[in-house]
């Protein structure tokens, strides 16, 4: 999406400078726009692990890219030495988000693709043209999912008679967590290049503030209304007319509609169904568990450092500057994700289209699932 | 309740020192103790205004020890200078916090004692009276909440074979929001002090934090043992039944049960529903609106200004800093309260007992408001 009204995806590769990765430093948003050079693998796998990219389809693009650059720097004297470093860099990378879904399926499927391409040179070329069609399925699957998506933000639209479309987003799945377009906010942007009406309430997302500040970031820096909003409003704005749709991404979605997404989402949807606002969830195929029947019950849910609940970063004279917001003898408790039943959620939005939060219409949008 | 293993109320008149009021100034809560000496009504009133002491008991008590001190330090030649001071001042504290119940309703109750009293020094006692008078009911309405709160958290640890009771509660409904005791926190200070197992989930409360300022400090001040989480975090522990009881304090409840509270009060008590959790809110008789019939509809919702989301203010090396958490040119919205419909409240705790969220059981409870 634009930037500074210029069109960047989250990482790419240059043409003019072979064997460098470019990628957005989202550490230093919102606050300032970094482009990071990246040329070794190392410098990828520190890009992961240190979280200057994060996000899973952008993870996967970022590992494709790894894979690339591991290709391109291999030693050639023999096949066996360039296929040792290509494995040694494959785990490195795997072991940069050991959970992260599209890492080590993007980090196989180069691993694949470059075992089955003949010669050292042909290996370093199928790498670059994975690496690119990796970025390529994650932007278009983000492209589809606008494409279905808006749709539901045209018809509440036309039933506002063109009046503004209020959207309310929680966490980041927009643009930055992926390679373009996002997932939640990919029908939103798609609404706003048609003209439609639209704004949007952003959730703060305590305690890591991807809300505050990257979807606010992103959907300012491509001129879509909204408004930062803390956590805790959302239930009063929909009780009062003010939220006609609600959108957020997910982490990770049951074939039978239990949606994991980033914690907090469980009590908008909540509140969406008790003010009978339709509660939509945008995700990739990649993003659904096939295995697990019981979301609440049985998508274990991380628990991460107290320090991120009891310290904030923020600009303070120039300089990002962390701050203690608490006591410091109180402990706190830092549950990262929750589980929304599919009772709660009126639709998926997939890049196969959209579907009811249940087991028959996922299936149905997916029949290579049925076993 | 206790600071350093040393019981303070949050406001009170020292006999040592004649004309010296002491409060602890909360605005450097939970980073450093410090106790204030106000011997102006000037100092009271700033102290008011600029919120080193908040929360409606507190307000309430701290302007009947301003009009205390406007009868101590008047001018005595005559009854009509005295009165015009006495006046002047009554207006100067009403116009802190104007929106504040207990505020104008200290300060006529001052008024109409001073009047009734006969010669100057005979006024200045009655002045002194009852601003003791004040502060003393307000800790002994809410001992009352809490006598009669402990009972359910008595129940509840019962019905756990004396397992931990969680607890939820949001913002801070604490002693540091009155004279002693608090509302919210009465009951589970009771419970705490009779040695009934007790832990407290506190929910950060954005955007000003009062629950992760105020609520953990004054919990661990105490010895209760708690645990902060950010405000999206409560339903997710509901669901996985580790909250027993959610109580929060009221801003303002309708004689018919709906309860307007800090923001973000509404979801936990739709989440607490969802899970078949009890919700109740504690509250004082003086929080009781008589006139509003629907909460949801009539009770007005303060905006408050942006910054209070998109800056924060917290210890950094020592020194209290406030940051920037957001684009500097991304607009917020600050609604201050919502308000939590009575079919989703269990029960009210009031100083006369317990009674549910109706308003047959509301005028039940104060059956001389029956018009």
């Amino acid at each position: 999406m634009n930037v500074n009204g210029r069109h960047y995806r989250t990482i790419w590769a240059n043409d003019d400078e072979p064997g460098v990765i470019k990628a957005i430093d989202q550490r230093y948003l919102p606050y300032r726009f970094v482009i990071e050079n990246l040329s070794t693998v190392d410098q990828i796998a520190c890009a992961i692990q240190e979280m200057h990219v994060r996000g899973a389809g952008l993870i996967g693009a970022a590992a494709g890219y790894g894979m690339y650059l591991s290709a391109l720097q291999a030693p050639r004297g023999s096949f066996e030495r360039f296929n040792a470093v290509l494995q040694a860099d494959a785990e490195k990378l795997k072991a940069t988000r050991p959970t992260a879904v599209n890492l080590a399926w993007a980090v196989e499927r180069q691993l694949a693709s470059i075992q089955s391409a003949g010669d050292l040179n042909a290996k370093i070329q199928a790498a670059y043209h994975t690496a690119q069609a990796i970025a390529d399925e994650d932007a278009e699957f983000c492209r589809c999912i606008g494409e279905y998506g808006v749709a539901i933000i045209e018809g509440i639209s036309r039933s506002k008679n063109g009046e503004t479309v209020n959207i309310l987003t929680h966490c980041n799945a927009g643009w930055l967590a992926f390679v373009d377009y996002g997932t939640a906010t990919a029908p939103i942007y798609a609404a706003y290049d048609r003209g439609i009406g639209v704004h949007v309430w952003v959730d703060e997302t305590r305690p890591r503030n991807q809300g505050a500040r990257l979807t606010a970031w992103e959907l300012g820096q491509h001129g879509v209304p909204h408004t930062i909003i803390a956590d805790n409003v959302g239930g009063h704005l929909m009780q009062h007319g003010l939220v006609d749709l609600v959108i957020t991404g997910s982490d990770r979605t049951t074939y039978t509609g239990d949606v994991a997404n980033k914690i907090g989402t469980y009590l908008k949807a909540l509140a969406a169904r008790d003010n009978h606002i339709p509660f939509y969830v945008a995700l990739p195929s990649s993003t659904f568990d096939w295995k697990i029947r019981d979301g609440v019950k049985e998508i274990p849910i991380e628990q991460r450092d107290e320090d991120e609940v009891k310290f904030i970063p923020g600009l303070s004279g120039g300089e990002i500057i962390t701050v203690l917001l608490a006591p410091e003898d109180s402990p706190a408790g830092n549950y990262a994700f929750d589980v929304t039943p599919a009772r709660l959620v009126t639709g998926l939005i997939t890049e196969r289209g959209i579907c009811e939060a249940s087991e028959e219409a996922v299936l149905g949008l997916y029949p290579e699932k049925r076993t």
